[in-house]
């Protein structure tokens, strides 16, 4: 068993026994979804529960934003995420006791999260307070390939006694929440959101459907079985506003069972009627119900195998993170598979929170996964954020910049933070945006999204940046505004912003010289061009020459260092300890911003730069973002300090599985998870994407033996094989293409080609705030 | 008549007429106080009205501070100043037509505010709807020398008929607010904030005692009256929870008249009982009567008498000004006069803007006047500060800091603000009630004060600015802070902020010096005093030498200008209209910053350095803060532009007759008022403060042929007559002292010395944002 608790195996998560206090954890790491669907993993029976969810993507309620003292342009509405009505829940009464694992005895319990299946198995043991003693097995989906389908079958056997058997199996709305107060991190409680519109029953299945108070979107929920038991059972139906259940009553022998096979499906719309949403789920159901269990389950392998002949990473040498690794690639496909032009949340559909969410996480940590293993679901994402392009245009103008100003967080595309020196300010989402779209563009030459969605993305963000920013007599700056690190807010000249600005400005220019014919529809004309290249050209990049190092934004250099002697190890995060105020004003860095930076342009850093960058702000950084670990791990790999490269690279891979943040009942964390792959891909592969061709700089550090992961580059899919001593380059599919190799140029064709890896360079000495190393791994 | 709508006069003011739009403004204008308990002016019928109000200094009810988004050190609840019982409503009904000057016929309708007597007087003459004509007449006054007690004679004669008069006189709580939402320089609205707990009544008067719901403070308000008609009245008292009422009915005659004095007290405590509280306004009702109505109007009188004496400043050619300087001087007074070691709020106890809130103004405008027209008033507003130490000690050190850090807004001396950039972040307030420290200091060579609450002050805020900086290359830096100009904020080693720092460490430094024995007390050592001298030796102020001005924070003028073409007036203020992401990041200047710290620390900047500043800011400076134009006029006329001087000075006089920022309603700007003595006596008169004499620079402009204005100092009172070619000082009594004449030292005797005033320098050209120059006056 690895220290998280979980069993260590290849392909399946597995946890055994009943663990109350790591319920609601659980529930996430066990949650199913298909970027449409999302349900926690809590128990058929319904309780004991830690934080029921059912998500729909982009369904949300809005609520107030409340100020002590309102300024203008703050949101005036906040979104936040449904839980929606409840179809996981199947009641268990053997002759007429309630199945509950808080009473009884417990013989066997364990879960199972299975990779390739795609599927959640239980497996429980259990004798009643009289006992009456039954083995429970389910297993559910939601299903990939049928986006408004789940599907759950349930079985259960007496185990030393004929039973009454009764299943109540339930469609559950306005479940009571149980959200903890206090953490800005955690989502607001709706009480009550959802309002009843029309209940259906007949025979064994129910449709209920309900709209929103305030935000005006409706849903439906509906449910049908299948049922396998030896006599025929006793079934009823019955359906109310919040409620629908189908109870079924069987006598089952000794050696018998009872199988309730349950179909779920989910619709909403902010525009179509009850009946039709009505219509929408029925036909979902009976799409499911025909395609029936098997099917489900064979389609889902399907696609689980297609999957991972494209994403899987193969890691040698450390079977927990290997395990942690694909786990993490499971919950990305899961975020991003059939979100289809909506957002994918910070923590996908696992939990609430972040309000349900998404963030620039999206685009930096979470598309680039997408990109290189499943284009189309990155491509979608990005979409989503074109939809909302008028609202981003509404924003800029709202808040006197032209182009697009994009969220720093919401579900529909407006914006929905209440506090703006880290959100409206924190305008770099916009370049993040730029940025994801240009990875995108040029890892897929995807030219309808390109034509569509692409460049207008690229030429609203520009044109914003081309507003922000202001020509001087330093160069062009682009002032008070707060960059990824949370604990500075405010200051000018924001490395990342600005290098990222830079890229984004020449990446719409570059798009517009592709492609005259959308420029000239953006009305972008020679003039704006050049004003784009004069401001790239002139970026302000601050950096302090007594110290030779960049800073991460003007003067933050000659700031007091945090006194981290005097930081208590229970103080982090800081946040909850300290006031922003003073975390602003002070050297400490929250997350990677500069180092973010340096990954992502690593043209503006040469390598001894880089290395002196990357050790001054590793003393200052004391990761209490999960957004961090995975890019330190990128960059301390660049360097040549692998050990360390493996240690962050570790925590990133274990940060929901061992819950380091102690959040994880709210949800998982997508970027850490997603930074998984980037530790592996561009940490230990030294993977960045050129212009023109994919760049691999791979090299292990000497806790693993091998790492194999894959790439899909335009109509190519590339094989990555890293040795300690070589990496073989393989062309599994499409065209052969140019790749280098530690900066040496190769062509890949047919023939698989194996190099040598050359030695890291030697690392400078680099230390963390004291207490806030990464954990020991390699 | 002025501009303004009242009638021009030297030693009143007059309002004729009724103007229901101007009725809540003027309720402001007529408000009468004494520090301690404040009454709007209100007409005595009730109604119409614009916003009730009768305030308590220091009573208040908390509230919850709501945020989008939580972090650690917000304050959780905030103060708002309580609109208590009001005891200022005297209903007449003649012949059972109530009085209500929206109905009938008003013929002739005047209030007029007396500086001499301290009254307010009304004249009315007054038909009603169906014919009966009365002339109704009252004068009100709240006590300068009994500060619980008001008095109101009220005098209703029939003028055509006999009539039969009934007069309602009560005493209302919990009266329905009327507040406006929306405006962030409004008051939270309170709903019945108070709870009744005792209400007794006999005879012609009564007492109600209430506390409020949350902050546990509890209140008393009395009556009694005193009755003047030649038949004998029908009187009746009634008392319940929020209401008691003495009702008097006369048959008066023609020519007769009925005259009603009412006796109001009122009394709060934190701690004290009702029947503890009831005891006390009887007490004080009871004084007042055995004073009487006479009596208190000679006391009155006397006490405002000495004030002038000391207080009053003449000016010769503007008679307009002139009344507003007197109207300006009448309110200070009214605010500081008994406040007795509680705050002067922003709006004095005139309304309820700001919550009731006291800021840093008080400390820097209203407190130099009174220090050297009052001194015991400013005394006391500082030993108000002083007895909120501890809650400020705590704030420092929640916020992990040394010393003391004082709230950006309080009543009670807890942060009460719930937007900490330009709250919890404007340290500067420790600094100005420092700097106001050693002002009165200096003018008063108090030694009590110094030894109880002086030093104390001092060294608390001067362990702020020790543990706030630190030592970098360039100097002791104070980052991340903002300072008075509110469209900046964050920003790092604010010159402001860092000037005034600099005096308070060295002033702590000399007063410890001073006062050993107070210091070992505050177990100051010669390791602190020499860490002090250190960082004010070594503080940055920053600067711009290419284009050689002073920068208002490092970087600031390096931002972009904003755009004032492109603003059309209304837009103004701007921060109603802009987001504060662009006003902060912008070379924006809602008000005098870099130029306030010009006037406050003169010695940092050379005449011709300040010349070249004050030119560059006047140009990025909207005056969207009714702190400004005071301010600016000290500075227009140091460096020789007179006009300016004057054009600024009479904008900031009349800030609140003519209702420059449109928020007159809820309240009197008593910064402004009190910052037209600053222009007066700081800008005309050039009087600064050294530490062993006082130093005068008098020039005039060319609109005013003399000025004379008065000086305490120690235990000297000096009078300035200043002529446009002369200046003549005379010792009105006290010590002979030393006096600086345009940097000429003299001394002063009993003899009068009049020397010329030399020519001022030329200025340099000034211009403002366009639409923003002061409206010109010289």
């Amino acid at each position: 068993m690895g220290a998280s608790g979980f069993q260590v195996a290849p392909w399946e998560l597995r946890w055994c026994g009943l663990d109350l206090d790591a319920l609601a954890r659980n529930e996430s790491i066990f949650a199913l979804s298909n970027g449409h669907l999302g349900l926690r993993g809590t128990l058929e029976e319904g309780e004991p529960v830690g934080l029921s969810g059912t998500y729909l993507n982009g369904f949300y309620e809005t609520r107030a934003l409340p100020y002590a003292e309102v300024g203008f342009g703050y949101p005036e509405q906040g979104q936040t995420v449904v839980n929606v009505t409840d179809g996981k829940i199947i009641r268990l009464l053997a002759e007429d006791e309630p199945m509950d694992l808080r009473y009884g005895h417990t013989e066997a319990h364990e879960r199972v999260l299975d990779f390739r299946s795609g599927t959640l198995r239980r497996d429980t043991i259990w004798t009643s307070p009289t006992g009456r003693r039954v083995r429970i097995r389910s297993e559910r989906l939601v299903s990939f390939t049928e986006r408004a389908v789940a599907a759950i079958r349930y079985v259960v056997e007496p185990l030393d006694d004929d039973l009454e058997l009764v299943v109540q199996s339930d469609l559950l709305a306005n479940e009571p929440s149980s959200a903890k107060p206090g953490d800005p991190r955690r989502a607001a409680a709706l009480d009550q959101p959802l309002i009843a519109e029309h209940h259906v029953a007949a025979d064994l299945g129910a449709v209920l459907v309900h709209h929103t108070r305030r935000s005006g979107l409706r849903m439906a929920a509906g449910m049908n079985h299948e049922l396998e038991v030896r006599d025929p059972p006793r079934c009823s139906v019955h359906a109310e506003d919040d409620l629908a259940r189908v109870a079924i009553a069987a006598d089952v022998g000794l050696g018998d069972r009872l199988c309730v096979t349950k179909f779920l499906a989910y619709g909403w719309s902010g525009r179509r009627s009850a009946p039709a949403l009505r219509a929408q789920v029925e036909a979902a159901l009976a799409a499911g119900m025909e395609i029936g269990w098997a099917g489900l389950l064979a389609r889902q392998r399907e696609y689980l195998d297609d999957f991972w002949a494209q994403a899987d990473i193969e890691l040698d040498g450390d079977p927990e993170l290997q395990q942690a690794v694909r786990f993490a690639m499971f919950h990305v496909l899961q975020a991003g598979a059939r979100g289809e032009a909506r957002a994918i949340p910070a923590k996908g559909l696992t939990g609430p929170g972040y309000d349900g969410h998404a963030f620039w996480d999206t685009e930096t940590y979470v598309l680039p996964v997408l990109t290189y293993t499943m284009p189309v679901a990155a491509g979608d994402a990005l979409r989503w954020r074109h939809s909302t392009l008028d609202r981003a245009r509404r924003r800029a103008a709202e808040l006197g910049q032209s182009g697009a100003m994009f969220p720093w967080r919401s579900i529909n595309g407006d914006e929905a933070s209440g506090y703006w020196p880290t959100a409206t300010a924190a305008v770099h989402v916009n370049a993040d945006i730029a940025d994801a779209t240009a990875r995108y563009l040029t890892a897929t030459r995807d030219e309808e999204f390109e034509t569509d969605c692409g460049v207008e993305l690229l030429v609203e963000t520009a044109r914003l940046w081309a507003s922000l920013g202001h020509h001087e007599s330093d160069g062009f700056r682009i002032d008070g505004v707060t960059g990824p690190d949370e604990y500075s807010a405010l200051a000018d000249n924001n490395l990342y912003t600005n290098l990222l600005a830079r890229r984004n400005l020449r990446e719409a220019a570059a798009a517009c010289r592709r492609r005259p014919d959308v420029a000239r529809r953006l009305r972008v004309d020679s003039e704006e061009l050049s004003r784009w290249h004069d401001a790239a050209d002139a970026m302000v990049i601050p950096y302090n020459a007594e110290l030779g190092v960049h800073e991460q934004s003007e003067g933050f250099t000659r700031y007091a260092r945090w006194d981290f002697d005097a930081t208590p190890p229970e103080d982090y995060p800081l946040l909850l300890h300290y006031p922003y105020f003073d975390l602003y004003r002070l050297q400490v860095v929250k997350q990677a911003d500069l180092v973010l930076a340096m990954y992502l342009c690593p043209n503006a850093f040469d390598p001894e730069q880089r290395s002196r960058d990357f050790a001054y702000y590793e003393a200052l950084t004391v990761r209490d973002s999960s957004l961090s670990a995975g890019v330190q791990a990128i960059l301390a790999a660049e360097i040549g300090d692998l050990c360390l490269a493996f240690d962050y690279f570790a925590e990133a891979a274990l940060t929901d599985l061992r819950d380091l943040h102690h959040d994880v009942d709210a949800g998982l964390h997508l970027a850490a998870l997603a930074s998984t792959w980037l530790g592996c891909v561009a940490g230990f592969g030294g993977f960045r994407a050129h212009d023109d061709h994919p760049a691999f700089s791979p090299r292990l550090p000497d806790a693993l033996t091998g790492l194999s992961f894959r790439i899909l580059w335009r109509t190519s899919r590339i094989a990555v094989d890293v040795t300690p001593a070589t990496t073989t380059y393989r062309l599994l599919a499409g065209d052969p293409l140019p790749i280098a190799h530690h900066g040496e140029h190769h062509k890949l064709t047919d023939t698989p080609l194996t190099l040598d890896n050359p030695p890291p360079p030697s690392p400078p000495s680099i230390t963390q705030p004291p207490g806030r190393a990464p954990g020991p791994r390699g």
